[in-house]
């Protein structure tokens, strides 16, 4: 099996299972027991807030630990909005936000929030300039992601953290969920607030996330209850999803540091050689794109009939972004970006993982060139 | 050990541990991703959810996947509230409900709505009358839990069941986290429409659970996204945690049927043999309480001395609830059933599972009644 849908999810390490196991068989008690045998999975589930703070090079409190990116970003973006409603009711975000971002600003909407979605460039790029011009006296969030999940496109954070230095009340969120081990973000120089992370984009377990608050930062909890993380997030600990999540993280960490020049190698040989194949548009951006994701279009070829020709080879890809998949609708970040509906309905992503090797790239270039001449022959 | 804090957490079976395992390492795709390896992802959760809807005798599109209890009781409470706001501004609950059902209704009455706290007698239980004369023209909810987590008792669920059935536009959800594989709860009889289930109060994993949802009962999502779950929970599926939950849920069912009588048995010795020692005084009401929960006081004896004695014989019991228990708050439940201060700030809960033996409660027994014999001496 060749698996080039690593945006969609990864195989998780054996590493991350093993602690998953080890912690739920042996630390199974409740951290918020009274006793000691509460008090051993209390340490552990701080033991992994530090290392995970650790890891991204801030405080232990600044970590809180969530059931993923759908759920840290909801809460970034409607708890930030409930909290500081009273201090302006304007929002702003951009065109090619993944659904779990781009939802509860449109729920924020209907309860009568003001948002402005801004468009992206034709490399799919937000302009921080234009964000800058949408900022009104009552802005009280800007939420941009950083790596876009269908086109892999990074977008300027930097830039964008500075700009918000002139404006110290609107609250800066940014979705890392596809950057988290690809595209190195450093947290406090890009003045960040809110970070969203996603452990099974990491080779960690489904139903784990890390939303990084910084400190100062107030927002209202979706999940109320027995006050958990710091009272904004309810809910009996998940200790061993925790230390499972600080394992994916510190492995991720790793790879990217001995494996960088790996995927950059075989993303650039997987770009440049489609691209000069007959018959194939690459949408992904040149230079400004994380390395492990490139989207093709095979125009005259539905993405869906790609990806079941791929599929009869053993190759694993999808069609732009997995949620979005099964629901038929075409990409929306392509769709931000211009493209014609020909290019947008016959696009596929490939997406990699530091374990991918250049054998699999000429497999699935092979696969691909293949694809394309069969489709060839039966349009003549 | 003698763990006996059942209701804070308990131990995951190993065939939950196992299957999670299989899961999460051989079929990890996103069960939204276009492919067959997806496709089998997806096979798997929604064999786990006909699973779980045939062991609780209800439609497997009644059935959505949670991060647990607190998120459970959070989307019924302030989903049900936001959806059907334009219909009424009135909400009603108990003063005994667990925090992750009290706190929603608190965040709720901060947004505008009006929430009437019903109180109970001095046995910790609603008076389904008081129910049927709180509602009122405007009320669009009503909350009760089933089996209360602090003292044991069993709510009148079946009677404001049935009365709620002359209010047909009112939405009734039960927090059925303690009671479920211990106290039977047909939903449909019951005519409950929102139902919550947490996977780690039955030997299955924490990051876990389940909300039934009635056929034709709508929800305000409160994590919203890719629309996965029916539109009503948004996030990358945890098919390993999905499945692993079924399996949590068909293990206590069984032993339920199998083990029911040993519970039971265990219990009542547990209960005599305190309430005739000298010096402890029994919270937990007779007839009306769930088999697994006693909650005792030894007056003039601060709770957490007593949990740290018994710890010290490698004993495991809780201070009432356990996610109050580092707060320092004494029972809101003993409050409501107006006990004492000396007893509400002396008690203890034990709490069993069906691994439990009489040999460990007979151990239990002893260790208490020498602590508080030590204790008597030094009063002396
Ligand atoms: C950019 C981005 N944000 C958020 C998410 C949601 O994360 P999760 O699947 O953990 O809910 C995803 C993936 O689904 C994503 O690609
Ligand atoms: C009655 C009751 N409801 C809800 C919950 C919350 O469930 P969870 O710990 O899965 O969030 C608990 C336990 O903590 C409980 O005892």
């Amino acid at each position: 099996m060749i698996y080039f849908d690593n945006s969609a999810t990864t195989k998780p390490f054996q590493e991350v299972i093993d602690s998953f196991v080890k912690v739920s068989s042996e630390y199974y008690a409740n951290p918020s027991s009274l006793h000691g045998f509460g008090g051993q999975a209390e340490k552990l589930l701080s033991q992994a807030r530090a290392q995970a703070a650790k890891l991204l090079s801030v405080k232990n409190s600044e970590i809180i630990f969530t059931s993923g990116g759908t759920e840290g970003n909801n809460l970034a973006v409607k708890g930030t909005a409930s909290f500081y409603k009273n201090r302006g009711n304007h929002l702003i975000t951009t065109e090619i936000e993944h659904p779990s971002v781009r939802e509860p600003f449109k729920q924020l909407e209907n309860r009568g929030f003001d948002v402005t979605y801004i468009p992206v460039d034709a490399n799919g790029r937000v302009n921080a300039g234009d964000i800058e011009r949408a900022i009104r006296p009552d802005t009280i969030l800007v939420s941009v992601m950083h790596v876009n999940n269908e086109v892999g496109t990074i977008q300027p954070i930097k830039e964008i953290g500075e700009l918000l230095q002139n404006y110290p009340k609107i609250i800066f969120h940014v979705d890392h969920v596809q950057g988290m081990g690809k595209v190195p973000l450093p947290l406090y120089q890009n003045h960040i607030d809110l970070c969203t992370i996603s452990a099974h984009k990491i080779h960690g377990l489904k139903g784990m996330g890390i939303l990084y608050i910084r400190e100062g930062v107030q927002l209202e909890p979706i999940l109320s209850g027995g006050n958990q993380e710091g009272k904004l997030r309810s809910g009996t600990e998940n200790v061993a999803g925790a230390v499972s999540m600080a394992k994916a993280l510190r492995l991720i960490t790793e790879k990217m540091e001995h494996k960088k020049e790996h995927l950059s190698n075989i993303s650039k040989t997987l770009r440049n050689r489609l691209k000069n194949l007959d018959g194939v548009v690459v949408n992904t951006p040149d230079q400004i794109a994380a390395p492990h994701i490139l989207n093709i279009s095979i125009p005259h070829m539905k993405s869906e009939v790609v990806v079941h020709a791929l599929e009869d080879k053993d190759i694993y890809v999808s069609t732009t972004s997995a949620c979005s998949s099964k629901q038929k609708t075409v990409s929306s970040t392509l769709t931000a970006m211009g493209v014609s509906k020909e290019i947008a309905g016959s696009a596929i992503r490939l997406s990699l993982s530091y374990d991918n090797t250049l054998e699999e790239v000429e497999k699935v270039i092979a696969a691909i060139a293949e694809t394309v001449a069969a489709l060839r022959k039966v349009m003549k």
